[in-house]
């Protein structure tokens, strides 16, 4: 089956409507507006989040529409993504964003839609959007009764095989996936996806000074690395991009194909 | 003065950084998602939104970033937008709209960005959006103490000269704008900046049986026009929206170099 | 039909009994406490819209009853109402307005009435009651069920018939609703109403110096009027007022007759 | 001093700028739209909160104005105003009447009043109108540290002298405050301030079955006397009304003398 | 019947089941940490509604379980509790509390739970917690359906017997329960229930200077005793509290037989 | 330095002035009320966050003090705790929990306490809990410039040892933290620190059918072990309790040494 295109937004209502009888999905893009160092645009997160979600419903069997990216996402946290104090970083509220997530669930409930994915790719927004999801059921016991579903992926992936994680991090080095925030992994993917938009010269390896398990507020300095790269932007490359997005990709269509089916 | 690009979220940090040095202003798009008949897509005011915002910026010597578009808005309203009936349709409640829009503007004057302007192409945004204006100023009285302001054009133009209206609407026709909802206008405009999202050929002209200066719920039929158009779409050319355009991109550019001198 | 009087207030609980049983409607009346100039009332727009919902209810045939006054409405705007500046305006944020509608409508639901008018004199309510009417009807399923209707008249009539714009305003002079606060046709209907409140020989005739389509906040001084008249106040009278409140009130009866019938 | 009116919606804005300058103080009644009995009415409570703060700003060298009175009150309770199942009962739900009483102590601060008090005689309102006044304040320092204080009298009043108690409730009949809904005081009050409004013939003497010191939900009807008035309508009479209410009237005005003297 | 606990938190799953099977009851302490003069703890509140809970509980007869103490209550008030500023004295908002009590509620609702019961010991909960268990069940139409009910005991006993009142206030000098406040009850029943926690010798006699029956913020230091016992707390046995203890007991045992029968 | 309690709740408020006088510390535990297995009590989460808590405050250098816990947790989520269909979870929803906590850091920062830490032991209460340090410290300007900081333990330790994870887990066992609810872990750890509020015998080894990366609502049944411990439960013993307990808390310790130093 083939369809004029993927993208809600440039759906026309009938066309909506032809999708609820089709008992099309539709995935939900979330991300951020957020310091990604001195290489890597604000719009990271989102832009990935969206990637994730078109890949993913360019699988033209699951039948999978893409709803406009929400690119506000939860407060840049200091560990994983800098915290508060880089200018750039533009966020939501817990608050606004569990609303945002919920009426946009409910609203799609209420329309029909019965096949329905949080697609995140920050992960300061995780537990917000999984009480959106929550509440947008709750409130929409008609839909549940009639089949209604929600998969909240909030890591966007589960893992990568062994083989992509020697590629992406060679000899055991990997450091975390807190620490994964404008370093070698979203790097590469954005040199895959949008190398336009990657400065690759301007790439720094950093670190934090320390990297503690609990946080701090105010937030210390030595919690933040200063480049706003929170590990070795400069090992990622587009090859390793683009060996790495189809295992990403692929675990997020098979989960969706397990647990949504037409 | 000549920078790399004015999408607030392609810049890195050091980017936003030295646009904040430079009093760059912000304008933040907020459309919707919503019907707009047979022919326009969902995303029709979101895109119309960020496209103006983006044609504001153009001019550089006003030295403006352009904000990730809002893309949910506040409900459809029956009478200007055909109401909450037609799937596709996708909106935030008002406390979400109201919170998003104050949480952004919050966020921006906090990392010290000074000229703020809401760029807003969704009529049922009016109000909230002005409510999230005055709180974020309310509470960032060191941003407002050191010269911060904000534009809320909740109407994206203030009227249209006499020769403009005429070419739209022939012969004194004008229908009021709160019907120019997927009408001459707006399919015009879409025709000229989006020729590749319009079913031109599904147009319909179309109008609502009543349509009275008080809203009732729930919506009665005859209020809302079945194909969503709420006027006569099939009036709308390329032609007219590339006349149009400039008109409009220019009373806002107007009003900014005004308000937001840099 | 007669009853003993049209204000809710005044019902014992038995007589609201019995109006629900009759199906009788109820209105509520919604305005401000907001700057009029230097000669009308700041209860002006809670006075007009009480005075109006009277005036409706004061037609038996449709057995209307009056409900007590919202008389705290949302912030004054700059452009059509002064803004916040002014002593005096002392408003309701927009969660509070909505949530106090949509606790009276949910709360008149549950009684059991069916007929439900929001009668407004104040422009900066606008939408925010419209989302007071939809939340309390989603959250009264069983009300909706039974045929319970809301009529949500936000701007108290949609238009004078040429005579009497001609006579407000004559040659032309009509400089839009938005200015028209403390003007020419609220200080008519004043002097008509209430003249013992009005404090005539105050009133200035006032001009914003400028009023562009957008806002700003903070509010430049010259979006604003000193005397807070936002137009030629003098030009009211109570001959103009005696001759524009039937048209206004008519216009209203017309609405709930068709929209709302016994 | 005399002033032309002490009512705060009759006022014009340069009046209020005249009273805050002479910092005149502002009452704001709070009652409630809610059974009464078969014999009084809807608004008793907010008609007397509203005369009790006429009243008090009727001793001239106190310089108080009065507010727009706040007529929908929270939740009727079954043991003190019969619980939420008579009809014509119509209140606001906590969250709004905190909101509502902290816009207007809010906005009341930011224009400059520094002296004023919540006139409450609805006793469900309690505690939450002290948080309205301790937000309202805990977010106006600037007001706090010019001296403004917030007298919040949830009762009315303090106690009636030995005779008046024998007077009403004779031969030590008192039945208790709580239970004084619709009953004898309250039928007197209105026998004297509004014997208009009140329909005598119908009062009747009722009682609870059982009134115990717990309250239950879903209200049991043993809680309810079945005719709303919670204790002897039929021994009020405007006599003991006209007797009782100086008592009353003093003790606020003595109060506020001393805790908010000009 | 015997069961291995009454704490519902020292169940596990399956025993919560078969509470649940039984139709066991639950009653949810609800306290406050606050000041509690210079003698008792800061937890008295807490301590009091929890052992009252237990007590009630021990009565094997009625089946009932002890939830989690909610044990950060209202905002102390300064007539009854001295207040905001006394150190130590940690507090929730209205709308925490309220939330709190009505997510327990509807949580335990959810489950199964149809006799539930709040057991309060601070003044200022009041009010609060009915909102709590009205919205709660509210929004449980199947738990009303099959039978759920909610006892709201604010006050944790409805009066002492005679006898009981001239020991604990000997010749008529009781001062009224709102300055029962680390008094002369409290600190009996401290010394009785758990006399490890009060520093009895540094119990003092205080009084505010002045005791009105409104209150003022900012609070005036006349209002509030020094010490932060309200009354007389050295007059306060362990005797006494033994006496009164069973008392307040066996009141709350009769109310939850009575209501909430098994 | 020897105080006579490290409960905040014990302490009077003279005590509670003398320890802000010394600049101690307040750690809040925060846990949930949550099944916990076949074996496990549903406070083990709150149990083992005071327990915590009282041990890093057993060391007296540090003077700290533990807060009431917070005992009700967010809703339990089905792949870290089996989700909200086991009876006996009683959980609070997002914003009420995120409005406890911040209630509570900001009393505690107005009362003049600096040191600050939340000590976290139900992993779904992350990222909330976060918000509300966040909000408290935004809103207590003061207290930062006063040099107040919180510290959010989320996590209640980092990691153990290699020699740790060997005991526990023998032979590379670990199956991830998300799945070590009610598993060999807890189970130690409650036979160490309660082993009589443990079934040892009803323990089962469980563990669910699936275990992806993402969650999906309603909750598919094979993402829960029926029994509700979500590993190897039986694995757990005393003896591991024992040795496990000093690492942890150690952690804790040296964290807090370092960041809340006295």
């Amino acid at each position: 089956m083939s369809v004029r295109t993927r993208r809600f937004s440039e759906l026309t209502w009938p066309e909506a409507a032809e999708a609820i009888e089709r008992n099309a999905g539709v995935l939900i893009p979330i991300g951020s507006t957020e310091q990604h160092g001195h290489h890597l645009p604000l719009g990271t997160d989102a832009l990935i989040a969206d990637d994730l979600a078109c890949a993913i419903a360019a699988d033209e069997a699951q039948d999978l529409l893409v709803a406009p990216c929400v690119t506000y996402g939860y407060r840049s946290r200091p560990l994983s993504g800098g915290g508060p104090h880089f200018v750039g970083t533009t966020s939501a509220s817990a608050a606004t964003l569990m609303g945002l997530v919920q009426d946009v669930l409910e609203s799609l409930l209420e329309q029909g839609f019965r096949r329905l994915a949080l697609v995140n790719w920050h992960m300061e927004n995780q537990n917000f959007i999984y009480e959106s999801a929550y509440l947008a059921l709750k409130r929409s016991p008609a839909a549940v009764a009639n089949g209604a579903r929600v998969m909240i992926a909030e890591a966007g992936f589960g893992g990568l095989s062994d083989e992509m994680m020697e590629l992406l991090f060679p000899g055991g080095s990997f450091p975390g996936w807190d620490v994964e925030h404008a370093g070698i992994m979203e790097t590469s993917l954005m040199l895959h996806l949008h190398p336009e938009l990657v400065l690759a010269d301007r790439a720094v390896d950093d670190e934090a000074e320390r990297h503690p398990f609990y946080d701090m507020l105010p937030v210390p300095d030595a919690f933040v690395p200063k480049s706003g790269s929170l590990w070795k932007a400069r090992q990622g490359t587009a090859e390793k991009g683009a060996a790495c997005w189809p295992e990403v990709v692929e675990q997020m269509r098979r989960g969706i194909a397990l647990e949504l089916p037409r």
